[in-house]
């Protein structure tokens, strides 16, 4: 997208050339609200307000590992790569600002064969429909070609300086809340693999039956909760946050360290999505809901921009002797031990 | 780095989380010019200075193309992938704030052997070294394991808003200048290839004679123009730069297309690297010296920072009959044609 990304287009030929401008012509469309120079030069300029500070993520999403050829429709991909980088945004409160995106592609999946559009212009159709939806402007990257497709997204955020969520703030006494509902992405996930019959990360595309299509949405197009956040935010009310993409147990865990605390769940209270296990929404990872804490006094309404918010436990002080965070269920307590997301090797 | 690096930890058991442990500790050290919040949450927060707007730019490196296992000691491939981030925000005129490193590696190249310390590690060595001396702080990234060593940086810098050095702003009759010399990236690269006797991109680490790493050092260890950029941008001096990765035929070619203008370069003005040869230093990349234009009046130094500076040339006025870059040699003049850097494939 910037001089260097015209190697592949170099080797390529026109044809890849001819990509790579269309790339930046529907990138100069989308908003550019704080981005003074996008694509083109040797950086991009970001003005924020004097007032703001600027949040900065950068996710790494490789073929294998985070997504599978034969598993993912390209847009699906595209649409994933974003939603991790715009989760971290939405976690700190932040208002998207710019993405950055390097990718690194088997030749094949740059070039279209006959009517068939290229693998790469579908990633971005996913990966600009994502973007447009959260007025967030694709600012630069890098292109080149590699044995094994992968993305890595870079977001960037503004956010009133020293009012930004952070996984460092929850006190004994504090509520535990979740956006949404849980373990639904682990179990399209699930359902997803057993769709499958091509060999494992082979470069066939996916048909996926348009039945199956609403049990798998919340893995294949998780939505991040960016709208959630910049409310938290802009009430003071969270005294900490966090994104939940490793899964509850391990995402739990890390704000617990951070914050020097510990904590308990109520297994009943949980929000299981409608297509997935207890175990699923306790530790399936990709969910990508905001988990965060606000003072026992505060009073939060039922939805935050259309989204339920659900009171899920509360915050403990930390004994040493103690397990960090225990899980309370009609039988009794027991400790729950971060178990996250494994993806798929 | 954050939480989700934890993951090549989680599966590698103690060894990996004390590396990251330890990488996180290193990066703490060092000073945190503009970065409030750096390794640990969700993003990284960086806190310009009000008068400030922030240049951001990625580069991404993948072994077999921009680098070689069998040819390039880990410590140098950390040092060039940090220094191809910082001359961008050298071509800038902005001063470098933090760096973000997405890796993604092979399971061996992540683990220390008895008592040789693991690939990684010296990696980091080489990066963090270059990082220290431009007082730039590794504020984030993510780590995974990958079939393909890959490593994709972005480098965020300040710079006081509008004043940028942009590639657009070239006009006919202004100077043409280049920092240090050229050509000597692409004859140490040409003089590497002939050491090396290990088969096509093995893992297995070269052994570069003393006496030739003089001849080498300008492919090993390219030192991006950070000083030189920020005196240019200081100065108001400069009415167009950008850094010379993909060779001066080809990046000339860009500072004529943004500008809209054209220009001529005096071979026999050439600062040629002396293990170059011409054709290296027209067309040989990865020099990482800024390439930039002055107004006819603007005097400068010999030096810049204690790098020369050069006049190699002059923007004349575009027009669509001519070719954009012409080369005058004593035997008359040809037009330059972009012919830039390959790697390795």
């Amino acid at each position: 997208m910037r001089a260097k990304q015209d190697k592949i287009g170099r080797r390529g030929g026109q044809g890849e050339l001819e990509l790579l401008r269309q790339i930046r012509s529907r990138t100069a469309r989308a908003a550019a609200n704080g981005v003074r120079l996008g694509i083109g030069d040797d950086c991009a300029l970001l003005s924020p307000r004097p007032s703001e500070e600027l949040a900065v993520t950068t996710d790494l999403s490789i073929a294998g590992r985070h997504f599978r050829l034969d598993w993912h429709p390209p847009e699906v991909v595209g649409h994933r790569v974003l939603a991790r980088g715009l989760s971290d945004i939405a976690a700190m409160g932040a208002r998207p600002v710019a993405a950055f995106l390097s990718l690194g592609l088997p030749r094949e999946l740059t070039v279209s064969t006959g009517r068939r559009r290229a693998w790469i212009e579908r990633f971005y159709d996913g990966l600009l429909a994502l973007a447009d939806a959260h007025k967030t402007l694709l600012a630069g990257g890098d292109l080149a070609e590699s044995p094994v497709a992968l993305a890595d997204i870079v977001l960037v955020g503004a956010v009133p300086r020293g009012r930004a969520l952070l996984r460092s703030g929850a006190q004994p006494g504090d509520l535990l809340y979740v956006t949404g509902s849980l373990g639904g992405a682990a179990g399209g996930l699930a359902r997803l693999g057993t769709l499958s019959a091509a060999p494992n990360n082979s470069h066939r595309e996916p048909v996926i039956p348009k039945k199956m299509q609403p049990l798998l949405a919340a893995h294949l197009f998780p939505q991040p909760r960016v709208a959630q956040g910049l409310w938290l935010q802009q009430r003071g009310l969270a005294t900490a946050a966090l994104d939940l993409s490793d899964g509850l147990s391990t995402d739990l865990a890390h704000l617990c360290e951070e914050s020097k605390v510990a904590a308990e769940v109520d297994a009943h209270a949980l929000p299981v999505h409608p297509t997935a296990t207890l175990d699923q929404a306790l530790h399936g990872g990709e969910d990508y809901e905001l988990l965060f804490t606000v003072p026992p006094t505060a009073r939060l309404p039922r939805a935050i921009a259309g989204v339920p918010v659900t009171r899920i436990g509360c915050i403990l002080r930390r004994r040493p002797s103690n397990p960090a965070i225990m899980l309370v269920t009609p039988e009794g307590s027991q400790p729950l031990e971060p178990h996250g997301w494994e993806h798929f090797c």
